[in-house]
């Protein structure tokens, strides 16, 4: 056995407590490299009297490394333990004080879980569990009153520059949200809408005021009530890493330099402020010096952005805040931006814009999810470009063990935003991969998301070219692509299995992106079928039970002598499913 | 290279802001296995502009890895990474997004060290790095007022049975402060003072008030104020996880039952009250019945508690506090006691008792430090036990790779304490061992303690054998061992560089229990011989300078052709230094 491989810490995602009973271990070993992971558990106060093994399961597998879990109930909220770690007749054991070849005595030098305390046990949203997510920029959504247009507006489809508009408004949101509804989203993330010197509005001026060109706070508090009157959840951008260099207090540091009572509120590096050689005197998001960063560390700055979030949830019933640049802005921010919103509303759903690693933030102390970019890249470099199912599922491995469970069960995945190219174009334009990755997407563990316009085959390269309009002209939508997106969007909501049963690929092979996986709860297993060739696949897998029907057409699928055959066309796909028996 | 066996992760120790302009980046691989670990590094909105390549030097080995470390200064706060691990020709590039043969485009896939804030910055009391800390049980140290004797005390000396008493008291310590002076140290730890049922104190029943076996507030106040006077910083013991039966909420709730207004101070599983099979129907520190363990979750206990923190520090300008049970206690708690601390002194020191890996609370929002018992288990193992250097320094080199440095600058390094056998004990009453332990204590990275009475030879079994009543009778004490505890303690006090220089084994072999290890700052360089075999050894080292002299003695001490050789006693050390040309 590889003992550098094997890999175990009592924090962090190997050893949390999913919920006020139960722990969550988790222990890494070299890939194909040892057979069994057993804890050996127990109370330290009792070890005799509350000694268990426990055996735990291979969840995971990357390039590498073979990941181990289980779920452990300790009888008094205490946990110590170690693992046994065997192959063939051989035994290490891993614990606190390192590895040994007898299980050392317990229990000094044993790994703790000290106590379960409910009060730091990492909660989500449960209905972000349900949710398929629908994002909108809303200058570029639909142009509901025309009487707030922006002047010099371009032609509604017009080419997308750094900074024309368009004339998408909130009145525009609100007469398309049936159209939503027919879709099947149940979920918006709106970019940002409060008053802003910039179509995409993340150079905010005033947090309290809906930008006059989308229309005003009323028209947002109707627009909310309609969501939550057809079952839509919204979720808003919090844009609070940086503002708009016309913010006010920053204004007010402008005209009166050192003397302005604001100026703690940024991070000035140098009087005068102002850009020397294109690097500003103070701090700023990248570099532009049109987006000061706020000193979040002030308690005034704090308080002033608390009340901001507060403020929106109690004001429109807001069910959710995106963190823009979240990684930049300090962790003493949003542990109390967690518990300011999560008092206003503890089914708040809290995303954090993180590119990156962000483990730092999911420990249940600042954010719910993170929006899934690794995700994305993954996923487009398997569908849209060129990897083998082996690495495929050793990447998707790699991602599932990044973060607790509670994280992945709610963690934000899309495929593009409008920080990146539009899917059609970065799947090549090839509908068919498109579609292989739409069904993954709505297939998997995490909260979809949909990309405005991404269902009627909008194309487009990096931002701007991403933010075009969205389109509204049927003749010009992909109405087939559309229906296929509300069906996969109907499967997920109407099998739960989809959204939390427990997933496994069943094939995934070297030098072979053909994959097969599947997704079980109690009630319904599935099975996903998928060629991600250019030429006509056959994939067989053994199949002991022969009760399967296709999921979208409920056609009977019968296994031969034990293997199911399925035929599919080129990036072809078919999704299987049989009720299991009740226990 | 052993892919397996590289480890890097952007957050907690591998990745942390050692103070607002400096990141500390910490890489793993499997030992003796590269020969360069590089970070590429620069900022993610102007690589190019940005881009530096760091070294990282080798800071630690343990027996299967090394440790590689560098600091790094962001020009703007914001750090995005990736590593170059060389070996030969070979070079593999570590990234947030896996290992690569060819360095990845930047900085898609890069670690990141978003931004450094510096209210995110883990400040610790420098105060601490200077303190050499003597641990006091009260109600063992000295009897000062036998006005205040416990009915039918044990005479001064008596064997310590688990509840008896001898008459310590606060006067008694009062009374030693100037011998406490004469034999140097400078800040003390006690055990608990505030009311309780028993002779240490661990079950309170008044918080805030000192036990009258001890004295009264007042006198505690005198026994703080002498201390400060003299140089000396107190640290007292907060028992917050639990406290006595007999504390008068959780009398309520026996009285009261469900209706008490105290009912969720405790976590009480069930009504009502009381203990089946042994087993409380509420949570408790172990299963000790009279000591019901706090619903710190609950705001009125959390402010109660906060308050007692508070109230002492104000009261008598308190310098730290160390937590019992820190373990078993919630985080959030700790987060707030450390607002709380922090706001009422900012230097405050704050000292975990954990015995096992402390990380969660070591990263700059909890502690400050914990008492390292890994440390005092290594320590004896090598110099009372059977280890050779070279594990001995692999265990050292785990060991400080667990914390950030700002810990290991001030963790709590002991011996023993109430909680385990008296160090002359543990060392088989063999004085030699116990000096060589000792020698190591005063000249390692960490904060070292002294238990009451080991400095004049009391010996002592665990708990409670260990707590016997000081030996004041110089007829008694082992005066010689006084004298080397004073002579050690001022020699840490005395040179810098046994505080804070840089620590490296220099001889640390297989199959042989003798080391050679340096400490050297900008100013002086010291290297410690120690023959830990009961043999006469003279140990050899390449010495290229030649003004080394004996740091006790001052005698000058020269290699012989570029070569230091040592003759030691059996269980025998030295300590040499000399002075550096300054820069």
């Amino acid at each position: 056995m590889l003992l550098e491989a094997m890999y175990h810490v009592p924090r962090d995602k190997w050893a949390y407590a999913y919920n006020p009973s139960t722990i969550h271990l988790r222990v890494r070993t070299k890939r194909n490299d040892v057979e069994y992971v057993t804890a050996l558990t127990g109370d330290k106060y009792d070890w005799d009297g509350t000694y268990r093994e426990i055996q735990l399961e291979k969840a995971a597998s990357d390039s590498m490394f073979d990941y181990w879990e289980a779920a452990v109930k300790p009888k008094f909220k205490r946990l110590s333990y170690i693992f046994r770690v065997t192959a063939g007749s051989e035994n290490v054991f891993l614990a606190d004080n390192g590895i040994h070849h007898e299980a050392p005595y317990p229990t000094g030098g044993y790994y703790e879980f000290s106590y379960i305390h409910e009060i730091d046990v990492f909660k989500v949203p449960e209905w972000a569990k349900e949710a398929v997510f629908y994002q909108i920029m809303t200058e570029r959504f639909a142009n509901g009153n025309p009487d707030l247009n922006p002047e010099g507006i371009h032609s509604w489809g017009g080419k997308p520059e750094l900074d024309n508009y368009f004339g998408g408004d909130l009145q525009g949101v609100l007469n398309h949200l049936d159209d939503l509804v027919t879709l099947g989203v149940n979920a918006i993330y709106f970019t940002p809408l409060f008053q802003a010197n910039s179509y995409h509005k993340y150079d905010t001026v005033d947090y309290k005021k809906v930008d006059p060109h989308f229309g005003d706070n009323d028209m947002l508090k109707k627009v909310a009530e309609a969501c939550h009157l057809r079952g839509i959840r919204v979720m808003l951008d919090a844009v609070f890493n940086h503002c708009s260099e016309d913010f006010p207090p920053f204004q007010d540091i402008l005209k009166n330099g050192k003397n302005s009572k604001y100026v703690d509120w940024f991070h000035i590096n140098e009087f005068p402020v102002g850009i020397k050689h294109g690097i500003p005197s103070y701090d700023t998001f990248g570099f532009y010096g049109n987006m000061p960063k706020f000193n979040t560390a002030n308690p005034e700055v704090k308080e002033y952005l608390l009340d901001v979030a507060e403020y929106w949830i109690k004001e429109i019933k807001l069910d959710g805040w995106r963190l823009d640049v979240a990684n930049e802005v300090d962790n003493h921010f949003w542990r109390d931006f967690r518990k300011v919103v999560k008092a206003a509303n503890p089914e708040a759903y809290i995303v954090g814009e993180v590119w990156s690693d962000s483990l730092t933030w999911l420990m249940g102390d600042q954010f719910d999810s993170v929006m899934n970019y690794p995700f994305a890249d993954k996923v487009l470099e398997f569908f849209c470009g060129s990897m083998d199912g082996y690495n495929f599922a050793n990447e998707m491995g790699t991602l599932i063990m990044r973060y607790p469970q509670q994280t992945n069960e709610v963690i934000f995945n899309m495929l593009c935003s409008h920080d990146t190219p539009r899917l059609l174009s970065r799947c090549g334009e090839d509908k068919r991969r498109l579609k292989l990755s739409v069904v993954f997407l709505f297939t998997y563990i995490g909260t979809p998301c949909i990309f405005y316009g991404d269902e009627v085959g909008i194309r487009g390269e990096g931002d701007p070219d991403c933010r075009k309009c969205m389109e509204w002209d049927p003749a010009k939508q992909d109405r087939e692509l559309y229906d296929f997106y509300r069906l996969m969007i109907d499967l997920r909501k109407s099998n739960e299995a989809l959204r939390k049963g427990r997933f496994r690929f069943l094939k995934a092979d070297h030098n072979d992106p053909c994959i097969v996986y599947e997704r079980m709860d109690d009630n319904l297993h599935f099975t996903v079928w998928m060629n991600n060739t250019p030429e006509g696949r056959t994939l067989s897998h053994p199949m002991e039970t022969k009760d399967w029907r296709d999921a979208l057409t409920e056609e009977p699928v019968t296994p031969t002598d034990g293997v199911m055959n399925i035929k599919l066309d080129p990036y072809g796909y078919r999704i299987l499913y049989r009720q299991l028996d009740p226990l």
